[in-house]
């Protein structure tokens, strides 16, 4: 895990702004929000999760099967770039 | 919101489970596990997610909409109860 | 279901679509397209489903538990169109 | 895309299975069933959709970007052996 610094220091923002969410969900429980607007903060959370989601399985794929911007065997690497591709589609 | 007591601890329970999930993700990436291990623990927050989110829908439903349970209107009370088995079947 | 001639009508259009798509798929993976256009030919028939799903929530929300446009109780008609929005919402 | 003559069938019997579950749902709609059935069919094609999903982004991964079973380098091999794995919890 954690490929660069970079990149952990991008997933860390995520994973914290995620906790952040948590956190305000937490308030507006207690503080007895109305549903409809704890409803649209956990659809963020959730939102804020696929984003992770998408970032980690694209570093994965990136250091620990193929780099698609470094592999020599060019079939494999649009192979791979196509893959992060739909990684993206079904996660956004 | 938090319509009973019970269902207020029920949903507070929830949340700060996921906020426990949040951490232990973040302290995953800070001690660089390997990332099939961090992505399962993320699967596991989203699934919990979606069960607050289930459980904060049928909550909403049966307070602010029609309650199955209550509800003088039969055929009402039985769109409300089925509109409920809908949520749990999409969001579980 | 279908509760008015409209709506019966515009429901069928998208499962005819999905049906569609469906057959779109099958004539890719015949011809032996490329993994990433069926992948997306996917994706896109997966988003016609939740589109669908959303409409007939919210036609069975109107017609069969609480229609916000025209209930006498204010509280439940709002609660009702919160719950159209969150439907709206998470599948979108 | 279609790799082996046997992935290629089960994917048509795949894609074959959710045309006629469109169908079923178009009958429904055309028979006026209640929307609870109609939801109810239209969430089992979401589900054989995700099932598809899976089964082509795997295939993807083994024959276009690294095969668990065939790649001469280890951590490879099980770098695309997690990805596998994950794209499975995500879409079942």
């Amino acid at each position: 895990m954690a490929h660069t610094i970079k990149e952990k220091a991008k997933l860390l923002a995520r994973v914290r702004r995620i906790r952040g969410q948590a956190e305000a969900v937490e308030r507006a429980l207690e503080a007895e929000l109305g549903c409809g607007d704890i409803l649209m903060l956990v659809a963020s959370m959730r939102g804020a999760i696929n984003g992770l989601t998408a970032e980690l399985i694209e570093d994965h794929i990136r250091h620990h099967v193929v780099n698609p911007d470094a592999d020599p065997d060019a079939d494999r690497a649009r192979g791979a770039a196509e893959l992060i591709d739909v990684v993206r589609t079904y996660l956004k």
